[in-house]
């Protein structure tokens, strides 16, 4: 099968990388040069040092023209993406971005069969064209708004990179929400792995104080389950470096405005106060900042 | 005249060798090894880099024999000296502590005319004879909990090392407790000097909601005034690390337990709750915790 995935940052190579053991794949960057760099070389999977070499098409025009599309570029990059997607004829969109900010976008988009999922792979970009594998996780997706399962999408699963279905898809999003607005602006301000959020028993106070606020805006049930898949995923990823922490050590934006800026602005429309909630988002918008500046001086 | 400075860090430093030049000064340290280094080579006070020596006794013996005892030690370190001062008759006594929670141990305290006072000087310690000076500000004092002026106190002030009397002794320690509790725990957990919390609209906001929350339990009036002098201090010391993230640099226990704890516990006392404050207070906890361990390691 032919498919195009959009984005060449750590997931798009990723998802190129595994899928194109058995479909064509064509992945769109954003750069002329790193389109280049993987036609010429390929993208390398590093996992404990040793580089697999995947090949597969990369292009830097946003033709877009494959039947099932997965979009892992980061909301902040999503608009002239739907606005190319807009233009187009009836196509598979699978949309993979963090938090739920992107979702009110894909409201306006019409005339494709619209898939939103979350992604638990832990993987980080070296360079251009290489990215360190620390673990396969799973591609959760659903319909959106709704719908039925996606024939396309259900031809990329593999044993050893599923796809799994879910009916309803703001649960799949909220929790995935839920847990990274949690973790990631905590590791990115104290500066530390996924497992001192459980480990340091002050750092622990910090996580609890922030479910407590999160948890109420997002709807979901059992408090008590969700506040233990929270611990669990810091546990099972004790020695990640959250993709926020990446972002402010490479001076890249964060996807703090998807995740915590989404929960403050529904917090806000329903009357409620989020003093900690706000406080981390201020600290991590500031740290952007600096780290920019640093990464400049 | 005769006077001891108890505490051999960079305050006590610094007092010992500003009044020295006019008085018979003893330092009391607390290990042998610094009266030995200091009674060897003397402390030096480095200005631009330029090392100004200055002489006089140190000692790591608790004799505190003299009539007036400047105690600069930390809040935590205090309950030794405190057993001693209890076991001699009257003195009087300058207590220079940052925070709030050494006034409850001083109510007990009977027999000696007790002073207690804030420190508006710049200063760092670099080795156990060594402190480098970033400004000279004031000391400000009061008799605790109510007296006179003392003659003693009154004999070092001098023009460019001036003690300055006021009568009342809380609005001077909560003063001083509000803006060490604003500028601290955030230039500690953000690991930025001073000036970074106006200049980052980011910081300054956080810098607001920690105002906001602690403001209201230390009973002060004109919020606004005090509102403003914390924004000047943050410009006046722009360029300063503030002790609190020195003592994170260095793997020490910082003061936050003097600091925010103490309001902390004042507000639970009234039955306010803030969340930001104690947020702020568990990361300087857990940020101390992680430094010991990796300046161990």
């Amino acid at each position: 099968m032919e498919a195009g995935i959009i984005g060449g940052g750590a997931m798009g190579l990723l998802y190129a990388a595994f899928l194109s053991r058995r479909h064509k794949i064509t992945l769109y960057t954003n750069t002329e040069e790193q389109a280049a760099e993987i036609n010429e070389k390929g993208a390398a999977l590093l996992k404990e040092g040793v580089p697999g070499i995947h090949r597969f098409q990369a292009s830097a025009q946003r033709e877009y023209k494959e039947e099932l599309l997965i979009i892992t570029v980061k909301q902040f990059q999503l608009e002239p993406v739907l606005s190319v997607l807009a233009s187009l004829r009836g196509r598979t969109l699978l949309f993979l971005q963090n938090g739920m900010s992107h979702v009110n976008a894909l409201d306006q988009l019409t005339g494709h069969s619209i898939y939103t999922g979350t992604v638990s792979h832990g993987v980080s970009r070296e360079s251009l064209r290489e990215i360190r594998l620390n673990g396969i996780g799973q591609t959760v997706y659903a319909p959106f708004p709704e719908g039925m399962n996606s024939r396309l999408i259900q031809m990329l699963d593999s044993g050893d990179f599923p796809f799994v279905f879910q009916n309803d898809w703001y649960p799949v999003l909220a929790q995935k929400l839920l847990v990274n607005a949690c973790i990631n602006p905590l590791t990115g301000l104290l500066n530390v792995k996924n497992g001192e959020l459980v480990e340091n028993p002050r750092y622990f106070t910090m996580l609890k104080q922030v479910f407590e606020e999160v948890f109420p805006v997002l709807d979901l049930e059992d408090e008590h389950a969700h506040w233990k898949k929270v611990q669990e995923i810091c546990s099972n990823t004790a020695l990640n470096t959250s993709s926020m922490l990446q972002d402010l050590h490479n001076g890249r934006n964060t996807e703090i405005d998807s995740m915590t800026g989404y929960l403050l602005g529904q917090a806000d429309e329903k009357g409620m106060y989020l003093p900690v909630t706000a406080f981390l988002y201020e600290a991590i918008k500031g740290l952007e900042r600096d780290c920019r500046r640093r990464g400049k001086a």
